[in-house]
């Protein structure tokens, strides 16, 4: 049966879990989001090279997503800090949407789907911040795992 | 006409926008998202009391959320650091997501939608983390801004 | 004969121990201390369920225990950053004092005991912080180590 | 009567207290912390000049106490951030023990109570940190407010 | 005569400079600083289109410089944290040098000299970081104060 | 060929480098970097006792340099986190200038190239904070590996 791991026995008081047991292997996680535009602010964008002509503000969102990939055990409080061996964050645009990835290693005790769901979040946060001045209707949507492996058992999203 | 202010004249060097021109004013935003749980582990939380009986899990992502609102000029490369005077971030279910609220205020120069939004995000992936050995598929959804004022012109989302 | 492992040898200069030559073992590590609050703050945080009844108030306070013992190297200069295994932070009421215990274990090649004692120290702040209103005469005592085993010697207080 | 100002109405919620309606004012906080080292530590510590001659020793925790202060509202949950007109962090021996004094001043909505009992507690472990291959048996002791002023009410501890 | 501002009146204790008195104003300083390659290093970043055609690379130096001087009162003990009104970063090669510009303006009580000086020093390690690679012969050189303006006297370099 | 690490296949995405497949290896880095000072000022703080008799300042600037040594993976963004065996900074004065070295040694998968160029920085800038009262034209300059070990290749600059 399914138990919550950061709530201890007497199902009250959060804790890190101890890890001492688990076994170092090698551990990837890929999460995944997007941030929504209305379609005119899309498309300002678009016009202003935003995107694909000098690629600057997508820069500016996947330098913030990796930054905050190795900031996860800062902010989330039940966290391990980890070492991390690599990080990519990678934005594309689908129509007035782009499409958030991030992808992290790591040689270590537990997964790093938490880094990779944390960089997807900053790096959307720092887009809608980019873009704020254009519109209160930006919406940051579907921030969700894709794959992980390394661990206990291998996981990978269909369709995706 | 729109225009992006982070990046210059050139379009192409992204910058902190300079606010020295700008009214020191009383500044409040209200930002919200959802995390999204399968049933069955929505009906796990529920009976483990995790939501409603003894609280623990909210009160951790409540305060990862507050912290978050706090670090947020040091994730969002662009934001202005600035003093606060109040945050407040709540957490509600409703039937199998939790509906994340938060509200800050401040006397400032800028407004506080980025501290409202990372608050949010914070608190949502917080509540990811401790229930993620249940579910590889929660989902953090519906980022948005509700509110804000204080500003060149108040905003407040109708139906919410 | 003892000596002080920071200061180098013409004893003058602070800097980090080198422990390039140490073996990575598992060490573990358990400080405390107690926070006293005047007896009437003690009997309005019992009256206000503060401490039973509900838990949120020390909640925060272990979870900022926690995150106290992640920053433990950034917050004591000559500290090593570290891995971290795992980490727990107790709170329990005896009479008008909170008994604080943490408990950090870590596989490494210094001790944990600087981030058991700086996970106590800051969840006793959080408690007097949250408190304060009420008393200027909470007072934090006591802090010291516990135990500690993983090193080149382990130690166990007698008595607690 | 006293109430607990972090906890919200419904006395669950833990919030950042709304400081919107304070006036700004000058504020100031005064702490004080002591470590007590055993007697032939003590005996160490100075025939090495730790404490007088050379300084360096207590110039690290001198030093750390005020990144401590400058770092309290990302330690304690729900402190405010704020700006700091000043720092001082003094460290005196007397007999087997260090004093720690901690004032700051600050000219804002908030005291500075927590920087204050912040700085003394970083400066504390870092005295312990560099002191601890001697002795498991430094504790630390007797953290509390001295005096403050700009608030509601000064208050200054008699006989300090 | 000249005197040593965080040194107190026994010229042993460093503080952070009490500035309760002072006026709150308008600061802003400038400073620089250069990267040096090795002309052959220059030329392959050239080739790559790296400074001019894409400039991702500098982009990811510039974001790294604002976020620098975001956390300046963190990385320099004695630094006032303050509230920043604007900070633009800028890097123009001239031939095989890259010049870092970084501009800081703040409403005050201490100078932000720190703070741009911290922002090209930061740009700079990026810039290092991301070409290192390629030789062990790049220098960071020059970081100095260009103008400063707000503060007792304004100064302004001749010639730059 | 050398080609640059940090930029991807297209020549446009920056990204922390996979690291994945290297070995964990015993690491370490040498930097160096100066910082001149006007003739006055340097009598001015030699008559101060500044950097010989009291060494307060010096220690300052040195434990500064480690934490910044410590602080190197949030700083620079795409900087690996890692653990550190030791770290030590050095503060010699030659002259008006105040010559900084800062060795770093590692277990891990990567150079420590950047925490020791980052350590001397840190140094440098709070050497500066603390003397920018005397004078506007105090310079950094001449920051560069001196050595590195445990990489590819061992480098050691000739002549140091």
């Amino acid at each position: 049966m399914k138990t919550l791991t950061h709530v201890d026995e007497r199902g009250e008081e959060p804790r890190m879990v101890d890890v001492s047991h688990k076994n170092i292997t090698e551990r990837i996680a890929h999460a995944q989001g997007r941030v929504v535009f209305p379609e005119d602010v899309a498309q300002t964008l678009s016009d202003a090279g935003f995107m694909t002509k000098k690629g600057a503000v997508l820069t500016v969102a996947q330098i913030a997503g990796v930054m905050g990939v190795k900031a996860t055990s800062q902010l989330i409080p039940l966290c391990h800090p980890l070492m991390l061996n690599g990080c990519k964050v990678e934005i594309t645009m689908q129509g007035n949407e782009a499409v958030i990835d991030c992808r992290v290693s790591c040689q270590g005790k537990t997964g790093v789907e938490m880094e990779a769901l944390t960089g997807v979040s900053v790096a959307a946060l720092t887009l809608y911040d980019m873009c704020k001045a254009l519109s209160h209707d930006i919406v940051i949507r579907d921030i969700r795992l894709i794959g992980k492996a390394g661990g206990k058992r291998d996981f990978q999203r269909a369709g995706v």
